[in-house]
């Protein structure tokens, strides 16, 4: 499936999560990552991240997509990083 | 349709672009928008957008879904501001 990660994490755990997320996921934006990815591959992120995170301060929205028909991806100024997952 | 708006803005913008987006959108998290919005009062918003940003140095993506079936948010930590748009 596809999927759009993005966090707000408190600056002393960023490091950690950014380097987490970038092990499963593509960076392609200052706290957002992108990819395809398994369920089961994403529950092992997911269980990595929350020994990193404080999860009574930090917060990560997973958005999930069995498929990308019918979706499209639009870009306003630069690209930090292209990807075309969603072609 | 319904939209994920994420930016990466220079601080000297960063208040009016958010301003901007929350006029069509809800914030969710930080640099983050999501919404059900149509095609035209979304070219609506980029136009504005793009008066307010540097494009040749800020950054927006716009993910556009047409129908949110077979999708699902997920939350890990706290979630700043409750939003239900994919149910």
């Amino acid at each position: 499936m596809f999927v759009i990660l993005v966090y707000d994490v408190n600056e002393k755990r960023v490091a950690k999560a950014l380097k987490k997320c970038r092990q499963y996921l593509t960076w392609v934006q200052n706290s957002v990552f992108e990819g395809n990815i398994s369920e089961a591959t994403l529950r092992r992120l997911i269980l990595e991240l929350e020994k990193v995170l404080d999860l009574s301060e930090d917060s990560v929205i997973i958005y999930k997509f069995q498929n990308t028909w019918y979706s499209e991806r639009q870009i306003i100024g630069i690209e930090k990083n292209p990807v075309d997952f969603m072609t």
